[in-house]
């Protein structure tokens, strides 16, 4: 089974999820409706809501009581996501997101805090109308975990000898704790037992922290066209991100000097980051990102070994191949 | 009675809060508790954890089970302020709040847009572990009305003619919203009947619109030590507020033509907002302001009539006593 089969499989609620998201961000105030949609047509692979859906129907979750709660919860995810994105292209000072310009870029950094405060406060909305307590107590964790990932994130810049522990724990927090929670939440809704929602937070914590780094691989190794913003970004804003750091650690002192006056050129070149890419190839530093998402994807499918049966094996195997997914996608 | 002895009065509580708040904002994320500090040791009145008290109090709520859950949701509602100020600043590009350089000012815009939404993850944990779905649901509401409202603000800048109307429903969503919340929220800790929570709950609206009425005013009226903050302020940023709205209504074509010149100068001088200000005290542009928010101080005085008792004559009195300082303060 492959990543589109598996949004083919769940393309019934995935329609459900994006009316919902639609129906949830109508405001009379014009701006709000406006940004939600041109950020929810400029595409995004809805990771998050998938997770929801597949873990609860792994979980034996059943929609067949009309009561929608996997659409209500990925919608509160997306929600959530859509709303960091918008901060983040403040924070990052973005211009450009998923190839179109960025909301920041378009409307101002004000309209993108304002509307990214909106959606928040819907998800908030959504969560208490539920009100679950266990699954406020993960995303409200969540939340608070990517603001703190962030933060740590810009005291950590231009950093180049961060740890690895650093990064990973940074990473964590600012993506995996979202990730992990939308496993969790499906957890839940099935009514498993604590061990398989551990179980299953641990997987979404895998994938998470994969999918963090292979991103981070991506910014060196993919292309613009495809990649949807300029390579080589992330060295660009001064995020130290493992491919760097790796390079950073292993390389002798001339090269070290090299990087650290890359780092602090007034503007990096298309040289400098070319150069800084050649390093990273000839130091293996490429080899080990991948390699150490590898290790979480085995890692993730691991933590969910046990939870393989006859009945649901359509939705297992469906969850393995969104974690391929995480580290076989070139965008 | 006046506001000060509305505070010593309070004063235990509002110790505790304040212990409480420090509690709450700790993260071994190191600049989160720098900035957090920073940020409640600059000042600010305390006027919504003080309404969350005095209304709890009035409407019977006792602290003597331990549970506390006054000093809980007063931490609540000044995270939620606190957050969204600093939102604030990044959108209004403040440089400076309450006399002190603001937070972007001082550490950046992506770390007041990040620190916001850590004071806003923390204000959604202690909701959710409380679990009160009527208080939830009142202060999502208020989250989303006050993100409304700024980006309605946004949308309105540099419209001179603005109508009251829509002024009044901006500063409603903005600042009325959570002052309401949190006089709602006192008195469903007080358990009281739904009328009386409903009557509090327009008590707090109405002090709310006067509240930013006389923000609008002091704005133009007040001095820069005073208020900690360079006069004149909203007609640089471009905020059309009462004061203006009345006296562009009420001028005729000259002086509408040169407010209009005003408005789009490139830059607004000393001798434009001096002659701004001569202007609106010559159309009675301050005295209406200021005769408006009486009104709402009266309408709120009212709605809470019908709750003064022999036995908690004592809060009733405070609550009164804030309603007056609202309209007679100076900053």
């Amino acid at each position: 089974m492959s990543f589109k089969d598996a949004i083919t499989l769940l393309q019934d609620d995935l329609t459900k999820v994006e009316e919902y998201i639609k129906k949830n961000y109508n405001s009379d105030v014009a701006l709000i409706p406006t940004i939600s949609s041109y950020l929810y047509n400029g595409g995004g692979k809805r990771l998050r809501p998938l997770l929801v859906l597949i873990t609860s129907k792994l979980c034996g979750y059943s929609s067949h009581n009309g009561s929608g709660r996997h659409i209500t919860y990925s919608c509160v995810v997306e929600f959530i996501h859509a709303a960091t994105l918008l901060h983040d292209d403040v924070v990052d000072e973005s211009d450009i997101r998923r190839g179109n310009p960025s909301v920041n870029a378009k409307w101002g950094n004000d309209a993108s805090v304002l509307v990214g405060d909106y959606l928040f406060s819907r998800s908030f909305s959504l969560m208490a109308e539920d009100n679950d307590k266990r699954i406020m107590a993960i995303l409200s964790d969540a939340i608070k975990s990517v603001a703190e990932g962030e933060i740590k994130q810009l005291i950590n810049k231009y950093t180049l000898d961060t740890t690895e522990d650093v990064y990973l724990d940074t990473i964590n927090r600012k993506t995996a704790a979202l990730i992990s929670a939308c496993c969790g939440i499906g957890a839940i809704l099935g009514g498993v037992t604590n061990d398989k929602v551990d179980a299953l937070i641990s997987f979404g914590k895998n994938i998470g922290i994969a999918f963090q780094l292979v991103d981070d691989l991506l910014d060196y190794t993919s292309n613009e066209m495809v990649l949807g913003k300029p390579v080589g970004n992330d060295l660009v804003e001064g995020k130290v991100t493992l491919p760097l750091i790796h390079l950073y650690r292993e390389a002798n002192e001339g090269r070290k000097d090299e990087l650290r006056e890359i780092m602090n050129s007034p503007e990096i070149s298309r040289e400098q980051l070319k150069r800084v890419i050649y390093l990273m190839k000839s130091y293996g530093a490429i080899d080990y990102t991948m390699q150490r998402a590898r290790d979480y994807i085995e890692n993730a499918k691991q933590s969910i070994a046990s939870l393989k049966s006859s009945s649901t094996e359509q939705y297992f195997n469906t969850l393995i191949s969104v974690a391929d997914y995480i580290v076989e996608r070139k965008s």
